[in-house]
């Protein structure tokens, strides 16, 4: 196992570094910014993916696939898009590569340049909506609801493993709709989609909200986000879903004949979450001793490990484990039963700590005797022993009330985080000394929003939804305000 | 529904391509080369995914993610690899774009040019084994068994939906092994399995075999494929496995420590199918009236369409029909009821065989009388009477004995089209005039493969993997040969 890891209160982000590489989750590739999702990582990865897809198809939506490539003059035509997203985008500008005529190697062709350069896309609704152009006609044709599972590339110098790498994975979903209202729903519902996910899946509790024009999506005139509460006090935006107007429709023009025969243009939402929720899903839960994960996220529910000596001993005790394990599966629980000779219980069990299984079973001679295991659960390290005929049941009732256990933890975190502030000074001490949101008075302009992120780096996460009126005074500015918004520093 | 499709035997090529758009399966984009996968066509590939991920877990293997750029340098370190794929690389060059300072609009930004080019993946051989160095040390952590789902880019200048294109979704998988021997079995494991899929659930028969040397891929010691044949009697190459020997181990500095403590090089595989695959699909099966799809691939096996005049009869009709719905859903299998008003009954028969919906089901007024439904299958276009108290039984049966048919069908073809010839008369004779494979000598040198090529546009399709040892004369060049071997023009 080597040296154990940094801990949270020592170094947390030198913890999160550590602990994404040592649980297998994602290391570091010799391609700047890009990383490797290791098969345990990618795992956890495919869990989330089946989940949300489902939760896509039940609320009517298809998948569909669109090119990598968009033509820069695609990204151009939407002005807020372009330049929203120029400063990070990778360039194909070739075609051919051949060998150098002075023998020193490999080279690009100088004769395969390309007449158009090609951005490697760093979202689609560019080349989507120019492809939607041919899809609707009239309002037969609407509305279109699709997602595309894809890799995108936005040129990132400063990188971190999930939370923010120049090549991610993502969903992003492209509606198209006859009215502003209709596609205003469609944004709402699929931010309660990922709320729903994050809090329920991952056991993560988020905050739905409105940003800010500053933060808005390059594009779009109303973006909603879930945004969720790291263990260091940091926010973490994790999912957004964006109403674009009839922005991408007029730059692409895409118009509709209506029920009345005239031409109008569409209306368009757009939405996405990515491998960033893996970076979400390990800071809120884990541990000093390694990954804690949600139990219906989990690729490994239950580990089972037997402490023996000698062949003899083993082959009884996978005798007696082999209807737990049947049992547990047909129940459509997964199981591993680590009979590997090559390593020690100890090793084994501080392998499946730091890989955040949720439930592990250890069986010995003297549980053999008394008909027993001991069960473990990775949230709060209790150990029980449990008498072998109510096993099954138990480990069943134990991951739902682990699901549900770390869920009530983070939540309660985030609740003894959100702090409401009157003056700037009560900010900057908050900001500093206890972190995490901050529900302050803001005058509502772009203005005082940078100059409190120059001042503390703090910026506005969101105008929550279910906020009330209240009259108050700016936090900085004492200028009139009507709603406290959520102040924090954030990943 | 617009007008017919053109006939195969008319235009074969142009047959395709309409299909396809028509279909609602893929289409062309505005990015040269690069293709829309339309909702119906993904979920057909969807389909596919599912269940080669589920064979390919079965045996062991797991997902993960690798970068999708790769370093200029990674690409030309296995020197056969970066000559097979320099020609059709993508090349990224700049990581930014900005305004022009002459105002003429988005320019690439001359300061942001990348120090070393990085090259969009045509295949991820080198990137992955840089990664394996990392995970390999001892023969404790061999095999390696991993899979990727991705998109990969090779610049094609002539391109045909699914066929050939610029980019195309993927699978490859990339393993490591301790002996030459494991990593042999596992190329020849993943062939089966690709043919399993193949003939099992996409319907098509493929010849298992091996490639000549000059159609092995760029770094192989040994390519295993799988050949299909077209209904225009070309070849489809649907899949390949291969044995990479050492090479990349060498190139990227690979070695493990063996049970007794000796470095060797690590023996690799790498195998893939592709979006290809939807192109054999379609061209298998499919007929002048449209897609023809196996009911286990079909993302619609049943539809129901109801013939009535009036919101009365369809409400009758609408009850009667949904334990049938329901019934057949719980079998598992999918069923949509078309009862939209805004298209006629023939409109949507058109439209459904169009789209290759294996079963239909017709129920008017004079089948609400008589307790019936009007059956037809999609493969045959045969229709039938059948009790509505049996027509449950009947579709599942009905959709089983389709999945057997359209194979049947397709193998009869296929075996009808293998065609042995000793002189080279007899072989241009069978090219020219009836096409399929043609079962000749070869005297085993490439330069007798490439002359032929020339002379006829035919290449070897493989060396089967059950062949018959037989004494011939080359059919070329009249030179010993002690087996024949399998050609065709091919896709």
């Amino acid at each position: 196992m080597g040296k154990k890891l940094t801990k949270r209160s020592e170094d947390y982000s030198k913890w999160y570094n550590e602990l994404v590489v040592r649980a297998d989750l994602a290391e570091n590739s010799g391609v700047r910014g890009s990383m490797v999702i290791k098969p345990y990582g990618y795992a956890i990865w495919e869990k989330m993916q089946a989940q949300l897809d489902k939760m896509f198809k039940e609320t009517g939506h298809e998948n569909a696939y669109f090119p990598l490539f968009i033509p820069k003059s695609y990204l151009s035509r939407e002005a807020a898009h372009v330049e929203g997203f120029a400063k990070e985008c990778a360039v194909v500008t070739h075609y051919r590569l051949k060998n150098a005529e002075d023998g020193s190697g490999i080279i690009v062709d100088p004769d395969a340049k390309l007449e158009e350069e090609l951005i490697v896309r760093p979202t689609s609704e560019t080349i989507i909506w120019d492809t939607y152009k041919k899809w609707i006609q009239s309002y037969r044709d609407l509305p279109v609801l699709v997602n595309q599972w894809a890799n995108v590339v936005r040129w990132e110098m400063r990188t971190r493993l999930f939370l923010r790498t120049s090549e991610f994975l993502w969903q992003e979903g492209h509606t198209a709709h006859a009215t502003r209202e209709e596609a205003i729903e469609e944004a709402e519902l699929m931010m309660n989609i990922y709320a729903e996910f994050a809090e329920s899946f991952m056991g993560v509790p988020v905050i739905k909200g409105l940003k800010t024009e500053s933060e808005r999506f390059a594009g779009a005139l109303e973006t909603y986000c879930i945004e969720a509460l790291m263990q260091d006090g940091k926010a973490l935006q994790a999912g957004t879903s964006h109403f674009l107007g009839q922005n991408f429709a007029k730059a692409f023009d895409v118009k509709f004949a209506n029920k009345e025969g005239q031409q109008e243009y569409v209306w368009a939402t757009s939405w996405g979450v990515s491998t960033r929720l893996m970076g979400a899903l390990v800071m809120t839960h884990s541990d000093d001793n390694g990954l804690v994960l949600p139990p219906k996220l989990a690729p490994i529910q239950v580990v089972i490990v037997p402490i023996y000596k000698g062949e003899e001993q083993l082959q009884a005790i996978s005798e007696k484990v082999e209807g737990v394990v049947t049992e547990l599966r047909s129940r459509g629980i997964s199981v591993k039963f680590d009979n590997r000779d090559t390593h020690k219980p100890g090793w084994k069990f501080n392998e499946y700590e730091l890989k955040g299984v949720p439930v592990r079973l250890g069986i010995g001679m003297r549980d053999m005797e008394n008909n027993t295991y001991e069960v473990a659960r990775r949230d709060t390290l209790e150990k029980q022993t449990i008498a072998a005929d109510q096993v099954v049941d138990h480990v069943e009732a134990l991951l739902e009330a682990i699901q549900e256990n770390i869920y009530r933890k983070a939540l309660a975190y985030r609740e003894d985080h959100i702090t409401e502030v009157n003056t700037f000074e009560e900010f900057k001490d908050v900001l500093e000394n206890k972190g995490g949101f901050i529900a302050a008075h803001w005058d509502g302009t772009p203005e005082t929003e940078e100059q409190i992120k120059e001042l503390t780096k703090a910026t506005i996460r969101c105008i929550p939804l279910n906020n009330n009126a209240e009259e108050g005074a700016c936090v900085l500015t004492g200028k009139p305000s009507k709603q406290r918004v959520l102040f924090a520093k954030a990943y």
